[in-house]
């Protein structure tokens, strides 16, 4: 028997992932709907808020919730600041209403109510003897008059008001309140939502043919970069390169004379994870290149690739951490069917485990103190999932302005449990998903479901470690469509140039890997050519940069195309004050045509309203008045980005 | 930094109620499907079981799970004694197994494997050690041979073996364990889920016109209701009835001298819960119709209505458990749009109401003394749902054998709050879904979501509140329809007879109440009569008893028939030893055919492969060999009922 049980149950709280287990992720700005069932027993009136607070807020804020069918209530608030906000519901039986509500119904049956008015003095007393209670007045003369016999007349008309209701709604006296779970959002800076990368190889970036790129080769390219539109410029490891076990070109396992190794064997006789590779250049020119970057407004996003070549100074200084085999070797890294017999993996159950946490929270903390904000990292699913919890919770406790993306291309679930416990951003498979309906259904999944609470997706066409089948080879039309379906359905998206760009997409046979691949040797680009397909994507990038509806992922809304090879959707932002639609042609070789239908629903408009679409690369701009729209896409220009206005 | 967290994540465990906070529901010897996705790190092998145990248990029971695609798992379980049970989900990396996985690869790639054999020794010591370890000679060999480099060839052999792998698979070294939350299971006894009720008036049980039947009157009728094949028979209250603000015939709220009153308007002058009407009889002839009723197989089932006539005893002896206004009185009880003129609600917000919950709890404790085991509540929906489950543990504690049926006529969400609260059975919509739409979109709603899980349906197709719009007036084809649907859509059923087998079913012009209906009145019946609604009813009953495949609800296929005049459905029993085909017309003025496609799938048959159909109220066979086939059904016997054996 349990006193003071409210009698109200509030159930199914959402946005809610793992029963509350995890955050929910939003940026500084966006909105949280939460919705919740909430009942009572019998016929009360009810009435229920969503309170929130930032994590350093004394008091609780409160948005009154709106009555759905079927018990559900819900409510929204805007999360303004960085870091962890927390929010539950309150409901509880307004008597005061209550008592409203059935005065009512025996007023409108003809009853006598002299009882029933007399009852109500009660909830007017309550308000009356409130500090500062704004009606006070007119409260005092209803309860005269609800004493008064002789006033019955003017009371029921009083008792029934639309006034009565207001004031006693909004100043609620809460009875019998039950309480939620208290539920967590963790808010991240709009970069976290809205970003656009470019990786490229430091030790390529010399404009000398055959000779080993340095950082401050690299600061000469900030300009190209910041020009085509990027915002964030990631480069694979730059510390010293294992000696031993080096992989050759093409990842064989002899090294010649004069092959570099793969930049993720990490560690030699040159230092570990807090060193620099020594072909690249120092520290200063590491800071000098991070502070360079800013100037063009790029940001340097480091790789974070917790693993060792045989040669790492851990090895010898740590063996605790790595898990030793009776012959006194230890087995190298494998993400099969990958083999990496140049790295040794971290054996994550050692004992000195704690050591080996500070270890790696230390390479963090040193990186982010030389201006580091972002950091992409390496196979995080080889890495004990509580770890990444720890670690993530530990950086962002001091620099909330720290983005981890995690490169998980892996099982879905684990993808999933990788966002859950605290990554920002995620690579996903957008990189295999190549025909509409797979891209569809793989959208949909992401932006639909609970996924979009916990999952920011970051969609690559390439990356350097996936060559995918449908871009080896690939003509200048695919390589626009593919960035234009990334760049247009996630706001989160990043290439592997300049391969990318100049379409050097040739494979090993049979295999998703690049030919020559980067990650072995030092590759030679002329980075001042310009092709049509670098016209492409800075215009996109800049498209993306004007239009909000484009800065977010899960306002989106397919439209249905009468042909498997155009792809049509709507997007807006929460405001609705950028809205577009986007239609790809999935046709590198022909012209595709279909009749596209307006989702008008979504638009708020009705079938003969007429709305001018802007195209944003051709600046064309055309009427639509009907629901079915006639389009046509060539291979030389395949896709649409219309601005919508009505 | 949480010292031997688990690396294994073990997430979305089903079934489970609002995050573990309600128990699922069992009869004994049903199953328990469990699932769960389990999760670790990079790619070491893991298991799971589900542990699960009974209150009384000391120790876990363990069963394996299976590894299903997407990381998903799962298992079963039996529960064979009444009372909770607690399962949860264990989860352990499995070195061994990932020894022998990496050992197997290796030698596949044909590599020299002398170090992996080494390694391998310390798994095969691990069981070696374990006491009764009946493969300890075998392991001796192994590890003699794994060190020995003469026996390399033996040893590579005995390392890839299936015996090896069975061998590690059930002695499993449970490392970095990880554990579900516990969830619990409440088991029934089988009751629960199978039975069939018969509900009549006891004053209306003379055989005399005009005369106020009584207990005694009762007992006679025992017979007749064990023939027709129900096994419950529910008495609405057989309490004491108020004399003040009695209601009159047809709900009226002036009673005439005579005038019975409403048997839900509980107490009087002659006593309140715990007393019996004097019209009826006294407690030893209740106690004799219990016992008689039990020797025909029949459970009585009293009603159990918290609320009070105006001249309740509790009103005088317990004002407190009232709530007055301030003019004096208590407002009557309203459901709208029902009013409730004879009765007082309880106050549940009374601060006595320790004392109240501890006099209801008397009145259901002392009708258990009398060997009641069976109680169906009205109007649970006006009583808080705390106040439910600390009566319904309380009585379930002492007396597992106890039934409850909640009224729940009301919002979806509310009926589904007292299903999660503890009520072992629920009223359903099904007294309103007519049409075969309707009817399916309901049932599966029921079958296919989480309500299976702690909602059992009862469906009636008439109550004494509830007179549908589609009964009333309506012919014999259409009473034996909506009975057939309620026996064979679900294994719990009820009707409100003798107005249903006599097909008394006038009703109150526009509403959906009886016209003179018994809750009013005193009816006389000649109960002798026989029809063919009766002789259907009956063998129906008999269907029911004999075949297991109806004596569960969620085992059901709806199939596909291109007449939306018709329904059919597969059901079968947990082991598919009964199996049965229904199908139903649901036109009772004309013949109806049309094509049934059998779910072969679920069959586990192919098309082609016959299969013999015994129409189980003719006994006519028909053999099937194709997919589809068709079907007519005639108004006069509107259904087929068959045995499918294969």
């Amino acid at each position: 028997m349990q006193k003071n049980q409210s009698r109200i149950v509030i159930e199914d709280v959402r946005p809610q992932i793992n029963c509350g287990e995890f955050y929910i992720k939003r940026v500084v700005n966006e909105i949280v709907n939460v919705s919740a069932v909430v009942l009572v027993d019998g016929h009360d009136i009810i009435a229920s808020s969503v309170l929130y607070k930032h994590e350093k807020d004394k008091n609780w804020s409160e948005t009154r919730m709106t009555p759905q069918h079927n018990n559900e209530w819900n409510a929204s608030f805007s999360v303004d600041k960085q870091g962890y906000y927390s929010y539950k519901i309150e409901a509880w039986v307004d008597y005061a209403l209550n008592w409203q509500h059935g005065i009512i119904r025996k007023i409108q049956d003809n009853q006598y109510v002299k009882s029933e008015l007399l009852e109500g003095i009660q909830f007017l007393q309550n308000l009356v003897d409130e500090e500062n209670f704004e009606e006070k007045n007119y409260f005092l003369h209803l309860i005269y008059i609800f004493g008064n016999e002789a006033s019955y007349d003017e009371a029921i008309r009083e008792a029934m008001s639309d006034r009565l209701h207001h004031i006693f709604a909004n100043h609620p006296k809460k009875l019998l309140t039950a309480y939620s779970k208290e539920l967590k959002v963790y808010v991240d800076r709009v970069k976290a939502r809205f970003s656009t990368w470019y990786e490229f190889f430091p030790r390529s970036s010399s404009e000398h043919y055959g000779v080993h790129g340095t950082l401050k080769d690299c600061e000469r390219l900030l300009p190209r970069v910041q020009r085509m539109g990027f915002d964030t410029l990631y480069l694979p490891p730059i510390h010293p390169i294992g000696e031993v076990n080096r992989k050759g070109k093409n990842n064989t396992t002899t090294a010649e004379q004069g092959d570099v190794g793969s930049t993720w064997g990490v560690g030699s006789r040159f230092g570990g994870h807090k060193d620099i590779h020594p072909d690249l250049g120092n520290i200063d020119d590491f800071k000098a290149l991070i502070h360079k970057a800013k100037e063009h407004n790029v940001e340097i996003a480091m790789d974070y690739a917790l693993q060792a070549a045989p040669d790492h100074p851990w090895v010898k200084e740590h063996p605790q951490w790595f898990k030793w085999r009776p012959d006194g070797t230890v087995q190298y890294a494998e993400n099969p069917p990958k083999k990496y017999q140049d790295i040794l993996p971290i054996y994550w159950e050692s004992e000195d485990y704690v050591n080996l946490w500070k270890a790696c929270l230390d390479i963090l903390l040193y990186w982010i103190d030389c201006g580091i904000e972002i950091f992409r990292v390496d196979n995080p699913h080889t890495k004990p999932y509580h770890f990444w919890n720890w670690i993530i919770t530990q950086v962002k406790a001091k620099h909330p302005n720290v983005l981890f993306l995690a490169e998980a291309f892996t099982a879905p679930k684990v993808m999933h449990q990788l966002g859950k416990q605290g990554y920002t951003q995620s690579y996903t498979y957008f990189t295999w998903r190549n025909s509409k309906h797979e891209i569809i259904e793989y959208v949909e999944e992401l932006t639909k479901t609970d996924q979009k609470e916990y999952m920011r997706p970051n969609f690559w066409p390439n990356t350097p470690d996936i060559n995918p089948h449908h871009l080896q080879g690939a003509n200048e039309s695919k390589h626009i469509q593919r960035y234009a379906l990334a760049a247009t359905l996630s706001s989160n998206i990043g290439i592997y140039g300049p391969v990318f760009e100049y379409m050097k997409s040739e494979g090993l046979i049979g295999r998703e890997e690049y030919l020559n691949s980067e990650k072995f040797q030092v590759t030679h680009y002329d980075w001042n050519v310009e092709n049509k397909l670098i016209t492409v994507i800075t215009k996109i990038n800049q498209i993306r940069h004007q239009h909000e509806a484009l800065q977010q992922t899960n306002n989106i809304k397919f439209c249905y195309v009468e042909n498997s090879n155009l792809i049509a959707f709507y997007k807006w932002n929460d405001s609705k004050s950028s809205e577009v639609l986007v239609i790809i042609s999935l046709d590198d070789h022909s012209s595709q045509q279909g009749m596209v239908q307006l989702p008008l629903g979504d638009l708020g408009i009705n079938n003969g309203h007429p709305i001018a679409l802007t195209d944003l690369i051709t600046s064309n701009t055309y009427t639509w008045k009907d629901e079915w729209n006639f389009v046509e896409l060539h291979p030389t220009l395949p896709f649409h980005i219309f601005k919508i206005k009505k």
